[in-house]
């Protein structure tokens, strides 16, 4: 049997196509889901009344204080700027809108801090905003909430080359920092597809997980350090350069996945690793969810320190990439599931003998069907994109309904068949036009639990909502699960925050929401 | 130069003598510190008149909480009692001794909570207790505070073989649960020394970090649920199982390292990585700390993913070992800096064939002087016996003062160098009873930036104080450390905070501790 994997392996297809358009986060094409502002889509939410409306005397405070160039967009005193509003009145995926008519661009800490404080005294909702990348709307106004972008604060400030450590602004952007550090030897603990945009100051509010967490842990470990602003303009001033701090309560993990909701994230410090040398890449096709479970169970045990990542696909999923890139499959066959396995090591040919040892071993216990691995970076690049090119090509056909959760692993994939059963039940998927949906399918974070449940629809519909929800929540909290493994809850999850977590820790929540927040200025109408 | 590494190493002469003495925190033999009430050490500190003072009807309401039995120490109502009452009133360097005169033991959350509420309405002051393992005075009591202790909380909930994920009880001793671990191929992402006493939920209420967290990264990184309960009996039931979930603030984080000041923890549940199959041990001996530096980067860059530890050693730090443990150095020569590394992996011989390229490497260049790696496990503890028993040694003349902290590596020896020469200065130290102060010595875990300064003296001494402090705190506050890495604030470092933290934190931590505990009652005197 081994020798069929290196069979394969010899011709390995995979193509030499360019994939570098499944990495960055393009505006999504989809018509189903067009400039519908979240006030009409969410009608049940009211603008709270505390809050003051924006005067031309709030606009000249903030020229003032930031100087009337780019730092501020003005649609309150200059009706014809409105259209320069939409890029941050709105998602990326085009599904909120909000009405903001000011956008603020802070260039320091100092200048986030009198924003703050401006905007508390005198009651002015704000929406903090990295690259907006976001998937649950929640870096988005609903209604006329100043948005604070922090595209300005955008340098690193230190590196220690010894230690790994890197200081830099909330908004430098992820894939700018990551450059930095490889030119240094380094990587960043983080990796995302919308890397091209997202700020690392938003990756760290949105406790975002990502590609390489199952080897460099999550943001709570690797942030070292947070320079924020709360709301009161005080700043915390916790950016500290080490790893080992116990001088009492480690504040800044509040911040981490809060969402901007209590603070503006200005700064931070984080542990990066040292870049792998060596890096393979294997993509292969396996019979049934049970032998993915065992190749997941035996990938830890052989590749243990130099797994980086093993990401699930289903047929379904790989279909979709398919159809949409025109791409060949990598395999010669077809399987009900793949799984990409990534290593990342120090030394190439210790890496390649336990990766090979591992395929063979899974390949002769027939765990595996059928596999290739990568033979160079564009081959690497490639294999990716059929995992990495899954959320675009699902939004392709009109629209998608996203499901970013996490599951105990022996039940992970049963989500995905008990709701395809239930819309197909409810005779709501089909191939033509009269059916709203196209198929359910399910891919993700293996190695972290994490399952991504999308279903891929025509055009949004009430009656795929009323089967789908509560209906996958439900299933979530039965299963023990999490409904927003990485995504956050922003304002799409903000109903079913229930299914995760108990009425005691709501309470001790808004309790944190309270003290910080009092006046409820921060990102308001979101999940708190 | 590479050839004189393998000399060594075929000589191996680490001893066959048992050090396992020096893996378990025996209790201090030191004379100079026996017995002082912390009241007398600290006569500033007065009894809170807030606090209730302990009746028969109280001790009557725990006991028929908890049951007559083991559960409840009395001395309250039971003035023979006394005596037993003093392992849970002094630490265990005998340095701080309190005025307890009633211990508890719950033997479940809910107990733990009618306990606290209790306790919260009738003002009662309470300390949490594990295996009292601290170094700091946390986990005594200062005046006739209840001692909660949490031994009776001492089993595993359950463990997840594929996930790795281990839920346990608070109370669970550290070394039990790594075995339980060790048997299903995985590990604690922690280790320290006081394993064969410490508890869990003690390791994670302050946030211990010890020898594994340059591989496996900081508790609030591998942590993934936390139970406790807050002073008014709300259970804080956030007992996730996997490995994401960003549904609202990270309300745990704040039990992590906050030395039992605003609730109890009575269970966790955390990632444990595999365990590796392949462990080796270096230990080498280095010209300068410069030279140290340099191969600290080069192991980092070389044995990257293998690498699990990096320890520094100055040669006082082990002649005190050989003086106290009689042992053989393990090199044949002298130098004025140690390290000693470790590799896990999961193959050996990929392991070995990477420890061997570094070794020849480092000699080759002369970062290294010489060296031996470990043939047999029986050498590998024999080698980490230095670099373990040095905290024992250190007290072994009388008393020690120890520092903690966190210094950037540049700087990190520079500490001892610079408290050294202060000491001479001072005329404090030398070879005779004269003179107060034995020694001074450094070690640590390089690969953390974590410095263990320790003033071996033979007696406490005012004028060794005057000399340390607030020198030390100063310097590390001029270089931007922290005046505690791991060993967190307790009682020790209560004055010193603000040397690692700005107002705005100090005040925004005691925002938390008002938030959770406004009476109070919760480890009182201690840092916050």
């Amino acid at each position: 049997m081994a020798s069929r994997f290196r069979i394969t392996r010899a011709l390995a297809r995979a193509e030499k196509a360019n994939t570098s358009a499944l990495y960055s986060r393009p505006v999504s094409s989809s018509t189903a889901c067009n400039a519908k502002f979240t006030t009409d889509s969410y009608p049940e939410i009211k603008r709270d009344s505390r809050f003051s409306q924006l005067t031309e005397d709030h606009v000249k405070y903030f020229k003032e204080l930031l100087g009337s160039g780019a730092a501020v967009l003005d649609a309150v005193t200059n009706e014809a700027a409105v259209d320069d509003m939409e890029p941050f009145n709105r998602d990326w995926m085009k599904k909120y809108q909000g009405h903001c008519r000011l956008v603020l661009k802070p260039g320091s800490t100092e200048e986030v801090s009198k924003v703050l404080k401006y905007c508390n005294d005198n009651l002015l909702a704000v929406v903090p905003q990295g690259g907006n990348t976001g998937l649950v709307g929640g870096s988005v106004p609903v209604f006329d909430e100043i948005v604070i972008n922090m595209s300005r604060m955008n340098q690193i400030r230190s590196f220690d080359e010894v230690s790994g450590v890197l200081t830099a602004d909330a908004g430098s952007v992820l894939e700018v920092v990551d450059n930095y550090l490889a030119e240094r030897g380094y990587i960043f603990p983080l990796d995302l597809a919308a890397k091209g945009s997202c700020h690392i100051g938003g990756n760290v509010a949105t406790n975002a997980g990502g590609l390489r967490l199952l080897r460099y842990g999550s943001l709570h470990g690797s942030v070292l350090g947070i320079e924020a602003v709360l709301p009161d303009g005080t700043v915390v001033d916790d950016l500290f350069k080490l790893r080992k701090n116990n001088t009492g309560y480690d504040i800044k993990q509040l911040f981490i996945g809060a969402e901007g909701t209590i603070g503006i994230i200005t700064g931070l410090s984080i542990h990066c690793p040292q870049r792998s040398k060596a890096v393979n890449v294997a993509f292969f096709g396996l019979e049934s969810y049970e032998k993915v479970q065992q190749a997941f169970r035996e990938a830890k045990g052989q590749l243990s320190e130099i797994l980086s990542a093993f990401e699930l696909m289903d047929n379904e999923s790989q279909e979709l990439v398919r159809r949409v890139t025109k791409n060949n499959f990598p395999l010669e066959s077809q399987y009900p599931f793949y799984c990409l396995i990534e290593t990342s090591g120090s030394n190439s040919e210790h890496d390649s003998e336990k990766l090979e040892a591992f395929l063979e071993d899974v390949m002769g216990k027939e765990i595996v069907s059928d596999g290739v691995v990568a033979q160079d970076e564009t081959q690497i690049k490639s294999l990716w994109g059929w995992r990495e090119g899954i959320s675009e090509s699902s939004g392709a056909f009109g629209g998608v309904y996203k499901y970013d959760v996490s599951i105990p692993l022996k039940s992970l994939y049963q989500l995905v068949e008990d709701v395809k059963a239930k819309i197909q039940t409810a005779g709501l998927m089909g191939e033509t036009d009269e059916y709203p949906v196209v198929d359910v399918v399910g891919y993700g974070h293996m190695g972290d639990s994490n399952l991504h449940l999308n279903v891929c629809v025509r055009r949004y519909d009430k009656e795929v909502e009323k089967v789908l929800e509560p209906y996958v929540f439900e299933w979530i909290q039965k299963h023990e699960g999490s409904i927003s493994a990485e995504h956050g809850l922003g304002l799409a999850k903000k109903k079913f925050i229930g299914y995760s977590r108990s009425d005691n820790m709501i309470g001790l929540m808004k309790q944190i929401k309270n003290l910080y927040d009092p006046n409820g200025i921060m990102n308001p109408y979101k999940y708190i």
